[in-house]
């Protein structure tokens, strides 16, 4: 809550989208620039959302069993050079560190950019009979990567990510996992948490993920209308495993080769968390992302302080709507926090300001709920309860505080993915032939065409000439459990298959 | 849980305590080697007991208001040049990433081996006017630094840590925090979740940090009687303000230097923990720190399951003792899970395998209690509640099992607490000679000695003729609230203090 000393300009998001999100994320200190060429600092902010992204989804994960675990920062370069594609993407990406114990090195060791060479080497060893089958792993972690142009969040050399890498016996059951992962974790997280609706399914033959049997990917639309793959997922199959020797005895005890899948979510979630729901003047976070649910602001002068006090205690205990309580104030004299057992937590304004600035800075903050308590609640029974994104001001009952603020906020949750939702929904426009595709790209929607589905040469001929005129790409061939637009776009021609087409950021 | 697979032997603790750490920490599936040199894979096992002391920690950290950032992974070497002494301790351990953006690099960059120079980068954008302190800052990363000697968790080139570094306005505020750090974060959690007690206070004007102004260390007796440095803490006051100019503007408009303070702690954690607790044949973990806190053993045939399956339930039902349940049953085969808000987790065996085969397991685990339940408790409406540690075996109504597994629970955890704390507490010996603390220290004894604190020299010498003949070290200058052995430890002489002299792992 010192954003008052930073007094930023914020650019218009219509004329300038780039510069708007970067305004907007220093504005509300979710960043700073550092002097390591390419990184950032990850503010207090920043880190608390990425903090309550990998809560949910460690408590999702442990209910699908998945475990995890932690391999080596550094690789061995020979890895690597054992899967010739993988090695060829990312070669010119990689930081290498070239000495080590006071000597040249001869394996030489590069940070790791991604870890499916290192975790195939754990596998190896991990992997004997099928019983030990599935293996579910899941690793959170820093990854490196050489980038040209590097924006905060979005693409900077370093950043965090949770990537899993499960083994299976059957191709279907590692497909099915997928499906389970899609359900159970992404979509619930996406929607519930942060608030995004989005399109999803497989990427065409020409757009997946070199080496992969299928790539799975989210696409939701940005709020200047263009596609941003958010998170990818792979049906490995067996080439890794092969390449890396990852075998298992199987019933009939003859070798056989696991089902591989790896999956990804990265802090560039940070940025489409920012820019989707943030407006112009706001940074707007989803209430169930942010980091405090509610900012007491209490109006107090030395004769009534220890009354104010006394009655905001009160109030704390009205406000403890989902579990027991854990409170302890704490120690620094100008704030005050109270904490629930599930980390939700509300924040007292203590300092010594005039009610002004104390608003201001509530303002700024990006929380979701403000309670007022002054001389005159107090004397009356009552708080202020204001929402900070309608800017809804109600008089309540201490005992209905706690409805109150929770009805801003899931009404509020609500709000914004619905806002998402009908983005994507109103701005799919059914192409019929490459002149309405044209115009539906030149319009910032998403198109939705007819690809067919039996001749791959003759769609990566078109996906080119598209990406070539058009600079837009196909995003995805949507899944049935989709938009209107989508279901009642129809197939005019035998062996087709609907693809999105759009602009990616 | 698939540990009977491994059958190592488990070498002798009285005859090789090295040995038999590796063989308790590699039969109990916490790490494997890695082909990283001087790395390892941290096991599921040991990300669950990091992630707890992580989840712990935070909280803390909250109510003291101290604020979670991440700054870059890679260093600019200029500015360990910054500050001569740093770089001279650091530079033979350094990672160097020599080529970027596909050029050789002016000022190459070092994997972070400790993030004091970044800190202070950071400080010195952050950082304006008095109003802007206390800055309270923590991260919790990995770091790298080449080991001569490595030794999985204990010293391993890659670890993760914790680190925190604040600013105060005085130095008086800052000794200040340290002490609050000391009682509400470390001292507890040391305590009650790792149930390890220690020795604490400051270290000698020899063996502290180098430019520190204090250095704070908790020393425990570890199981083979030798100390042990867990965490350090520095005040370290101006010298690296001065060196890297991050000042304020004072109240009276002149220009100061804030004090300065870091301390740490560190994924060694992982070491003492087991090492501390662990017996010549089990694992063993303090339940609070265990990762299920019970293991429901079903026995059932074809025609009871679904019987036994619903009395879980019931039983489920009763072992919900600390908050409301949020329980969703895992979707693999073997095993299903009952959760807690606060993470706490039950795990039920359904595995279609023989009892032994189950019970074996669980004496594998390092979990503490086991929950039988077959046909015979079922018809009696009871449960069979065994404790692994004591092997106290207790039929109860399935009314009492929440309160019999919270008995247990909390008997073993006070219990682990108590045998460290014996353990230090019989094996310090007040000496009044040199040859009494030689006889101490081959005994295995941390000696206390009387110390001249007025000749600063005369310790230095008396220090290394004590290091080179003995092979021990003044461990700290134990404070007040320590043990009787201490607290009756006579002083002869004016002007002096007490110390304490071991043996280090």
């Amino acid at each position: 809550m010192e954003q008052n000393k930073t007094k930023i300009k914020i650019s218009s998001k219509q004329e300038d989208y780039s510069q708007w999100y970067l305004d907007v994320a220093k504005a509300w200190d979710l960043f700073e620039y550092s002097p390591t060429p390419g990184c950032i600092v990850f503010k207090p902010k920043a880190v608390t959302l990425w903090e309550k992204m990998k809560l949910e989804m460690n408590r999702d994960l442990m209910f699908l069993w998945v475990q995890n675990l932690y391999l080596p920062l550094l690789i061995p370069m020979s890895f690597f050079e054992k899967e010739k594609e993988h090695v060829e993407g990312f070669a010119p990406e990689l930081a290498v560190v070239t000495i080590g114990w006071w000597n040249e090195l001869d394996d030489k060791l590069a940070i790791r950019p991604t870890s499916e060479t290192m975790f195939c080497e754990y596998f190896r060893w991990e992997l004997q009979s099928y019983r030990d089958l599935p293996i579910l792993t899941n690793q959170w972690c820093n990854i490196f990567r050489w980038e040209k142009r590097t924006r905060p969040f979005l693409r900077t050399a370093e950043f965090h990510w949770q990537e899993w890498h499960t083994l299976h016996e059957t191709k279907v059951e590692a497909n099915n996992f997928s499906l389970d992962i899609l359900h159970n974790v992404y979509a619930k997280n996406l929607k519930e948490f942060m608030a995004i609706d989005w399109i999803a399914w497989q990427k065409s033959e020409s757009e997946k993920f070199a080496g992969a049997e299928k790539t799975y990917t989210y696409e939701p639309m940005m709020s200047n209308w263009r596609a941003l793959q958010i998170c990818t997922s792979h049906l490995l199959w067996q080439w890794f495993m092969k390449q890396f020797d990852v075998s298992f005895q199987w019933r009939e005890w003859v070798k056989e080769f696991p089902s591989y899948t790896s999956w990804g979510l990265s802090t560039r979630s940070i940025w489409w968390l920012i820019s989707s729901h943030s407006d112009q003047k706001w940074l707007i976070i989803p209430p169930k992302m942010s980091e405090y649910s509610a900012v007491i602001l209490p109006i107090f002068w030395k004769d009534n302080f220890e009354a104010v006090d006394n009655y905001i205690k009160d109030i704390s205990k009205n406000l403890i709507w989902e579990f027991n309580t854990n409170w302890i104030p704490v120690k620094w004299e100008y704030f005050k926090a109270f904490v629930w057992a599930n980390w939700s937590k509300i924040m007292v304004d203590y300092r010594d300001a005039r009610f002004w600035e104390k608003i201001t800075d509530f303002e700024l903050s990006g929380y979701p709920v403000a309670i007022v308590v002054g001389q005159k609640e107090m004397e009356e029974n009552l708080c202020t309860v204001i929402s900070r994104i309608t800017w809804e001001k109600i008089q309540v009952k201490v005992s209905e505080v706690s409805a109150t603020v929770e009805d801003f906020f899931s009404k509020w949750q609500a709000q914004l993915f619905a806002a998402s939702k009908a983005r994507l929904e109103n701005n799919i426009v059914p192409c019929y032939s490459i002149e309405e595709i044209w115009k539906a790209i030149e319009d910032s929607k998403f198109a939705i065409y007819e690809w067919d589905a039996s001749d791959n040469i003759k769609d990566s001929k078109l996906e080119a000439e598209i990406k070539d005129k058009f600079k837009a790409t196909t995003r995805c061939i949507p899944n049935e459990w989709q938009f209107k637009t989508i279901d009642d776009f129809e197939l005019k021609r035998k062996d087709t298959i609907k693809v999105i087409i759009a602009r990616a950021f």
